[in-house]
Order: C-alpha cells, then structure tokens, then sequence
C-alpha cells in the first residue's frame, strides 16, 4: 500500500516552521508497518492544492493531508479538495452544532468565520476531532483515498491515532500489530552494540524482529520492531530478542521505552528513601537541572550548586585547607564527603571538569571527575573526554548522572566506555 | 521565478530524521527575495527520483535538489539526474583528484566507493564544496535549472550561502540585497506589538519594509525584511523604522540580531566589573544554566545555587530566624541580602516560585517573587503566571533574567508584562 503525506501551508513551505507534522505522521505509519512512498509540501495557493491532489490521487492508495482546516481565508483544503474532485461544499450540521457548543462552553460567541470549518466537499466522511473546532474527513480522488487532518500538532497527533492509522489498518486487510522495544544505552558506540547484538534478531525465529540503532549523543537508542497479527505473537516473538538484549548490553542499558535515566534516578533514590545534593563545574548547571526536572515536586533532590570557581565549591563544602585546588579526582571525593558531612542529603554528587589546552591536531578535549559520596562510603570515577566544549558537556553530564544510576543500582560505576580517550 | 525545494532520503521520507534542512533552504530563500512554490520529499527510490525531477522540471525555473551525493549505495542523486535528463555519468576527474587529496592529509587512503562522488552527469556544471567529499552541481532540465547539494547540513548551508544563493541571484537578473533586522522582546504580546508598532513599516515610504512576528515563548521576535538594490539603498529605508520600533518597544527590547539575553547580562556585569550569584526554586536550575552557558569561562558568574527546599536556602543563606518561609517577596529579599553579604559576587539574583492551587477553569498558576541585592541596593518583582508547570518555569525565567537586565542597566524591573495575571 503506497502512502503519501501531503502538508500543506505556508509557514511550512517558507520554512517559517519546522515541519515536525510530517515527520511525525511519517514515523507513525512506518512504526506501524505502513510505507510512506512520497511527501509533498504547497502553500496556501488554491492552484497548487489542487494540482497536487491530483498528481497523488494518481501515485497513492492513500494520501495524508495536513493543514488547512482553520477558519481563516487562508485555510483552504477543503475547497480545494471539493474543486480537485469536481463536487460541492455541503454544511455538516452535525459539526457546526459541536462548534457552537465548544464556544458557548467557554461563554463565548461563535465567530462567523468558523461555519467554514463545517462545509465538507460533498460525499466525504467526517472524521471525529475530541480537542479542536477543525473537522477531519476522508474522500475518495482517482486511486487513493484521502484523509484530511488538522495542522495543530495535538489535534493532528490524537486523530491520526484514534481515527487514520485504525482506517488504514482497515485498508490493508488483515490486523497488523506493531511492537517497538526501546533500549537507552550510554558508553556503547554504535559499531560495537552492532557487534554485540549480532544475530539478536534471529532469536525471532522468523526474521520479523528488525533491530536498529539511532544517536543521540551521548547515548545510544537500540529499537526493536516488529509487526504481527495478533499482540500475544508479539509478545511471544519480541520475548527472547528482549532479554538478550537486556543480557548483552548489561550495565549499559540506562533505561527502558519512555523511561529517562534521570527519573530512574529519582525512582531509585525515593525508593531507598535516600536524597541527592549536586555540585557542578564547567557543565553548565545541567546535571543539577536534569535531577531537579525529573524530581517535579519530589523533595529527593535536595540542592545543586554550580560554580566555575573552585574557591567557591571550597567555601561551599566548608574546607579552608584543600588537598587540591585543581579540578581533579581529589579535589572531587573531597568536596563530595565534606558536603555530605554538612548537607541533609543522603548522597552527593560532585561533577568537575578540567578542559585541556587544544589536543594534537587541534582536537578539544577535557577531564572529567565524578566523585559520590554516601557518608558511608562513595565512589570515584574519572575520564577523559575529546570533542569540542559543548560536546565535552554533553558526555560530562551523562557520566555523572549515569554513574550515580550505577552507584545507586550496585553497579561498577568505573567500566570503559567507548567514546573516553582514557 | 518559482523556486521547488526536493529533499531526498529514506530517513528524511519515513520521518527518522526531521527535515530542518528544508526548512533552512525555505527560510533562506525567502530572506533574499525569492519564493518556494513546491516542495518534495522522496526516498532512495529511482524510479521516484526520476519522476520527482521530471515534475519539478516541468512547474519550476529552478529546483534545489538535496541530499543523495554521498558514497554508499543508496545515493542515487546524480545517477537519477542522468537518467531523468538522458544523459550519461561522465567521471570529474579534478573532484576526485580532491578526494584523494582530502584523504591523504588525513594519512587515510580513498575507500574505492568514492570514486562515485566524483562522476556528475554529461553537461552539469560541478559546484564547489569546501567542507566536505560530495560534489554539487547544476543542470538544466525541462525548463528548470537544478542545484544538487550535499544533505550534512553544514556541507548544505555553506555551499547554499556562497553558490546558489548567487547563482539564483545571478538568474533573476536585477541584484537584490537583503536586509533582516531582528528584535527579541520580552514582555509584550503579539496583539499589543502589533497595535503599538502600527504604520511602522511606512516610515521607509515607499512599502518595502514588511514587519514580521515569530513567537518563542516568552520570548515575542520583530523582524524587518527589507530587499533593494544595494546596501546603502538598505540603510537608507531601514533606518528610521528601526529607531521607530526601539523608540516605541523601548524597555521590552533585549538585545538585537544573534544576540541573547543571557549574553547581554554577562557583557552587562563585565562592563561594570560586576559579577552575579544565582539561588533558584522550581525552575530547574535554568536561571543558572542560561547565566552560566553563557558565561563559558567568563568569571562573573560566581555560582548558582537551586533548591526546591525553603530550609536548605535558608541554611545556604545562613539565616536562622527567617522572616518568613513562604517563597515570597519577603523571602526573597532577605535571601538576596543575607547571601549578598556572604558571598563573593557584587549582584544576587533569587527567583522564587510558588505554585498555587488549581485556579479557576482547572488552569494552572504560579507566584513568583525574584530579588536582586548589591549590597548598596536592590529591586523585587513578584508577578502571578497563568500555564501549565512547564509554562510558568519557562516564564519565570525569562522574568528573572530580564529582571537582572533591567536593573543593570537602571531600567525600571516592574513595568507590567502581557502574559501575568498581576
């Protein structure tokens, strides 16, 4: 089955916004075994709508349009659409009474303007939207059968879920279930998790397992997909490809699906009934703000403090005669233990990092020292980062909290990771 | 002249990777005067490619193609090109002399797959690219001229920049410049923008100059655009609308162009031998993180210190008997003092938030009370926001840091703003 995404609009076509609509769209079809085989982008030009109606009622079986079922003058899909077929606008009652009803809900009158967002071309089929005043519909034009959605990303994401992909499974015949498993990984690079996992998928017996990597530096996302007919073969095909995954990658794995390793974190803290304190340097205040984010309202993240100057983590921590003034493995078990004596944490964490002068061949690079400290005891990790400030950053802030993640799972928070220098 | 846009890729078509890079193409295109009329994404797919580059021929004068120059199997761009156009690949033998080159100074030899990068089809005129090993190039079909370029965005943007944007300009005969002249604002609303800066434009007289809106909550963007036929002839028109709007936005305005808000403080505090310490509650530790980004190893931002515990500021501050345990103003000004007298910066800036209850309507609201100490003096702010958790942080943020700015540069910090209920 050939489908085609069509958005429509201005900001779109001038580059004024981002087209995240498509990409979205597109990901969703293919995560669920579709095929998009053409995209298209036009403005709010009646000529240019109707043409490319046209040449996709010709290459598609079903087309996606986004966009243009607002109430201004320059919303234009559905005229366009009943022109591109050759038929009328007909008022949908049906609709334009929601419409009414959602204004008077909020006390307000119904602009006139807004009777537009009921007038369907004629013989198409209204297609419920729960969160807007835009209706969605579906039309038949040459081969395909088009499904017009909403340009307001919230709109567009819940009637693509409930009403389009349904339909479209409907079209392809038979019921296709689709599976995808998320691994969050940090310290494995893209060429050896491929090495590691190789051959994971044939565990499916059946090839239908396809396992992919994606980076978001610095980590890595290792997805597994696969379609079906029904979810129990899901569950019985994925099973034994999951838990290989999960023993290969072992301690690399940070977390699962829509899972954040700093809510791990925050999970694993409340659940010993334990606290945390941050300090910082060079990495921008972002492990603080990462903890704090995921925490909400939670109190297990009791303070972070951020500095680039030593004298003031010094001061900070209480300590008048350092054993180091440099941002090194002693300076950072050192702060971490005296904060903790004085804090009403349970656990410090001490991130410093000491940006080297320009490495051979002009390569930045940075040394990183994490240091823990639970009162009873703590841990130390150190290492060395190349790339360029930000990139440094970046690793910094994910060592840190992964090696908090370790320390708070017993795990060794010292293992190699690949993108270190030593 | 109408302009089409064809992007090319498996991983832009099913959505992995969002298409920034045609909206890059788009908005530059539309910032030097000219107009995108299509837009098309296809995958590696000849037969789609083919027939891609025959529709473009046929409604365009000129079509930027994008991506598929590369070394791997699946980069068809200039073989689809020969195809479409009837032509054969002939090998350029100077680009892959460039190749080489380029993998010598590296002590790397050529793989043999890159000889591919250097075959274009018979008759195209090759475009240079000095970052990187894919060759552009520009042919005619049908009645369009077609510029092939490089999907790694950096190898996209400078060959764009400095070879078809002249090139385009070269082919719409008259020389047009441009000139873009931006406004970051805080504060003001796009309505209440829109009514004070009515009539601006025609201070330029003779229509050229289109003003423009862009939200980035809370941030509100006024952009000038202005084409003409030199840049005195730009200076020239844009000048007194420019002073029109700092005259009539005054306060609200930040900072102009590239720079940011953040930035403007650090230079602020710099000028004035000044330096700041941050204490932040339920903002995530943002107001450190801007502050401290920006700084990169700039010394005047002492340190940042986030808490979302009263009792932890208090003991940071070294107050025992606290006028109040509330996140007020009151808090907040015995905060800013109290740390003000201890630390080693000349400035304290304390943000305070206090959620309220649901409001009214099951909206979300939010107290904010922010306090700048200089030992000499200070200002507080409170203000109520309205959104959701997320919404308000990003609010009181931008509040707080304009806060700092406006009392640098001994502007008043209570001037209201649009988006606070009081």
């Amino acid at each position: 089955m050939k489908i085609e995404i069509l958005c429509t609009g201005d900001e779109i076509l001038t580059g004024k916004t981002v087209n995240t609509n498509y990409s979205h769209i597109a990901r969703r079809l293919t995560e669920n075994g579709f095929h998009t085989t053409w995209g298209t982008v036009v403005g709010d030009d009646p000529d240019s709508l109707v043409r490319a109606f046209h040449l996709a009622a010709q290459r598609a079986d079903a087309v996606i349009v986004n966009g243009g079922l607002g109430p201004t003058v320059d919303d234009l899909s559905q005229q366009a659409a009943a022109q591109a077929a050759g038929v009328e606008l007909e008022l949908f009652r049906q609709w334009l009474d929601r419409i009414e009803a959602w204004y008077i809900s909020r006390g307000r009158e119904m602009p006139s303007s807004n009777v537009k967002q009921a007038m369907l071309p004629a013989g198409s089929q209204w297609i419920d939207n729960p969160v807007g005043t835009a209706c969605g519909f579906a039309m038949d034009m040459g081969s395909a059968r088009f499904f017009f959605t909403p340009g307001v990303p919230a709109e567009l994401k819940r009637m693509l879920e409930d009403q389009i992909l349904p339909r479209l499974h409907g079209m392809r015949g038979q019921p296709v279930f689709t599976r995808i498993k998320r691994f969050h990984t940090f310290g494995i690079g893209e060429a050896r998790a491929d090495r590691i996992l190789d051959g994971v998928e044939d565990l499916a017996g059946d090839g239908s397992v396809k396992l992919g990597f994606q980076s978001h530096y610095p980590q890595l996302e290792i997805k597994l997909t696969l379609h079906g007919t029904s979810q129990a073969e899901l569950d019985r095909k994925i099973m034994p490809v999951e838990n290989e995954v999960r023993k290969r990658l072992g301690n690399f794995i940070l977390c699962e699906d829509d899972q954040l390793l700093e809510k791990e974190i925050i999970r694993a803290l409340q659940q010993a009934g334990s606290s945390v304190s941050v300090v910082e340097m060079h990495t921008a205040g972002r492990v603080t703000a990462r903890l704090v984010g995921a925490a909400d309202h939670a109190e297990c993240v009791k303070s972070g403090m951020v500095s680039v100057d030593v004298g003031q983590l010094l001061k900070y921590a209480g300590i008048a005669e350092p054993v180091s003034r440099e941002p090194d493995r002693q300076l950072a078990v050192c702060l971490a233990d005296a904060i903790q004596a004085r804090c009403d944490a349970s656990h410090v964490l001490v991130t410093l990092v000491k940006p080297l002068d320009r490495q051979d061949g002009g390569k930045y690079a940075a040394d990183i020292a994490v240091a823990i400290s639970d009162g009873k005891g703590g841990d130390c990790r150190t290492s060395r980062l190349p790339g360029s400030p930000e990139w440094v950053r970046l690793g910094a802030v994910e060592l840190a909290l992964d090696s908090l993640r370790r320390y708070l799972s017993g795990l060794p928070a010292t293992e190699r990771i690949d993108s270190e220098l030593r």
